[in-house]
């Protein structure tokens, strides 16, 4: 009898742990993604402020085919799936699947507003990160010889639009890279010749933490320099300026929005499925969809409840989901049946700057330098690959003592055009 | 009295060591490159082999501003100079100066052929390597589900021009990456499947070379599976082929050219110099122009002879001129005068693989494992700052130790248009 093939559409959290659960078993294992490494999306905004390289937070796929013999990789871009065939259709060509682990993740939801999306910057793939990176620096590098106070007042302004994990971390980690190098990479331009404005549209920072420590992240950010705007939207966007509900403009050549995200695009290609909130797939308790037992639906497109709420989409779900259709998986092939999914909330954490962070775990809250050395030690922990926990490790301790980091190249400069006119040394 | 200006226009390694000499000195210095870092060439093509990162050769300008109080930097594209002014001319304003150091450097010599142009890769800025890189490992990512098997030959072959030590070099490291990594991490692809031809116009590789290192050089590539084809000219390419003088054709979509430099841009914008052999600008014994006294020309854009010959362009032709520059400068200012420049030749290296290189110095020569074990270490030395001689020597051992590269990542990809109907599951 042929071996059963497993397809994993997405390597993001919930498909690589669904594929280390079954690596090594007894089923053909199809490894697709659009990208040729796993991505560890929860330090790209370290990439993004200069503090670790692309190559530090991405692990190549291909690494794991190498000890999976059970395992291959197709590099591929998904557009679409038929059920009844049990097909995958892929711009590399259709794959036949016997089970299917559906874990595409999600995308930024700008909430239709094309002027957002026109100017705004993304924080979800490794360019992003990059573009981001380089237009800081370059804003940096502008600021350095603009004559024009307002222009380089708006050239210094940093938006960053959403008060969850990404929107918090981000603007901490920007302000460092501000006062501990870039205002000494920039003689001419003082910490105070800059701003950097996060903006909530509800009443309160990482709604998702108990009350006190989201005080504790508010008042932190706010000493360290982070001007927070509570209970403001933006309502569009140019390329320099932010425009809030209200009308109030605020001058800034740049905006990263962090305000929401909703299913991959793959969840609205599928047809016959029911979405929920934000595009993403209505799920059985064992994470199947409707009438397609040998269809899993995990991590961020999944929309699977708990006490009749929506599971965050957050890195710990899509593991424990993953982790759950690989052993579903199993069971069904040694003909037994798992009992119905449950998420088991380990608690989430958030750091703000250096030495402080808040985190929850097993019903106790930290904070502070604590809470941070607890947040630098799970992420190194769930890095993978040994040379990559080594080099961030290096590249944080090098940060923490010298207060200078290596990456700060701008890698590509999109040019203004040139005005001035060419002088070839006429009279 | 004011302190007298020095701009140094582009900062290759004779811009560099320009500004180094003149750091902490008697005058305002004024360093100006299209990039904010300075980039190590030489290992570029380890970049695009997936050897090492971008960020480990390439060294941000401003941590040089940090340190030198009479330095700064301003990011600009020069687009020319006014010699009767003393004023370079900048995409971000006009610049003047005291004394002038042009070290811009050199670009690769197509030899007009647009055919080459449109497709072959470059390897002289870091995003090219980046590119190169990507479109490598994304050739063996297409050939592994390539069902044609003459595309499937035409996607693995890989056509290199030009036998110095880029082609030589490049050449050596991408059979090794072949062989010890892509092999293992495509299991469907055996290195017998696929070519690396390194093709020479003349009748040698390494033509700088002794004889008795040019044989060995030849033999071990050729030991270690490249195919090497002296007396061959490439006329035309198209993206899948490369057409040879004499009508052959090779099916191949990888074609990198390193067949030949001329001086940078600049060089061309500037009126009333005397230019040499590839637009290379005529410079008197002390390295200045003709009746300016106070422009030195330096590195690649020099045309400097010695005994009749022109300098070759190369790095350490390129940081005798630029430390040559700067002591002239000073001496100038007290009212001295140096004997004209000397160039001092050191020998030259070229790795061809693991454990084997070819070296001259000070009259000797020397190949296999000990002159790899100098090129290693010289360019160790050569690289700036602690930190990245520590990741580059750690990624190194890595990489000799384990035959794993960390850096295969693909971080951008061409997607070729989908062809596949979007199949929404209908019957």
């Amino acid at each position: 009898m042929p071996k059963k093939r497993v397809v994993i559409a997405g390597m993001g959290f919930g498909g690589l742990r669904a594929a280390r659960a079954l690596a090594g078993s007894d089923v053909e294992l199809i490894m697709i993604d659009r990208n040729n490494y796993h991505l560890f999306q929860p330090l790209l905004y370290q990439v993004a402020t200069a503090g670790l390289e692309q190559e530090e937070i991405a692990y190549p796929l291909r690494g794991l085919v190498r000890r999976w013999h059970n395992a291959s990789f197709l590099l591929a871009e998904i557009c679409g799936v038929n059920f009844a065939d049990k097909c995958v259709q892929t711009d590399a060509g259709p794959v036949q699947y016997d089970y299917l682990v559906v874990a595409a993740g999600s995308r930024t939801n700008f909430f239709g507003m094309e002027s957002v999306v026109a100017h705004a910057f993304d924080l979800k793939r490794l360019d992003q990160a990059e573009d981001l990176r380089n237009h800081i620096l370059l804003m940096f590098e502008r600021a350095s010889h603009e004559p024009d106070a307002k222009l380089r007042s708006a050239l210094l302004t940093f938006v960053v639009v959403g008060g969850g994990p990404t929107g918090v971390e981000f603007s901490g980690a920007l302000r460092e890279l501000i006062v501990y190098v870039l205002s000494q990479d920039h003689p001419d331009i003082a910490v105070s010749d800059t701003r950097i404005i996060l903006m909530e549209a509800t009443d309160s920072l990482l709604t998702a933490m108990p009350d006190d420590l989201r005080r504790y992240a508010y008042d932190k950010l706010r000493s360290m320099g982070v001007e927070v705007m509570l209970e403001s939207r933006v309502v569009g966007a140019t390329a320099a300026s932010v425009e809030l509900y209200g009308g109030t403009e605020i001058a800034s050549h740049t905006l990263l929005w962090s305000a929401g995200v909703s299913a991959a695009e793959l969840a609205g290609y599928l047809r016959d499925v029911e979405s929920g909130a934000g595009g993403r797939i209505m799920v059985q308790p064992d994470l199947t969809i409707h009438d397609h037992p040998e269809v899993f639906v995990v991590g961020d497109m999944a929309c699977c409840t708990k006490d009749g709420v929506p599971l965050p989409m957050m890195a710990p779900v899509a593991i424990q989901q993953g982790e759950y259709a690989a052993r579903a998986i199993m069971a069904r092939e040694q003909g037994r049946s798992l009992p119905a999914f449950h998420y088991l909330d380990k608690g989430a954490m958030a750091t703000i700057g250096k030495s402080s962070a808040v985190a929850t775990a097993a019903g106790f809250k930290f904070r502070g330098f604590i809470a941070w050395v607890a947040w630098l030690l799970l992420h190194l922990y769930y890095l993978i690959g040994f040379r990559n926990r080594l080099i961030v490790m290096m590249n944080w301790t090098y940060a923490y003592w010298f207060q200078e980091r290596q990456v700060r190249l701008i890698t590509a400069i999109k040019r203004r055009a040139v005005s001035v006119v060419l002088d070839r040394n006429e009279p």
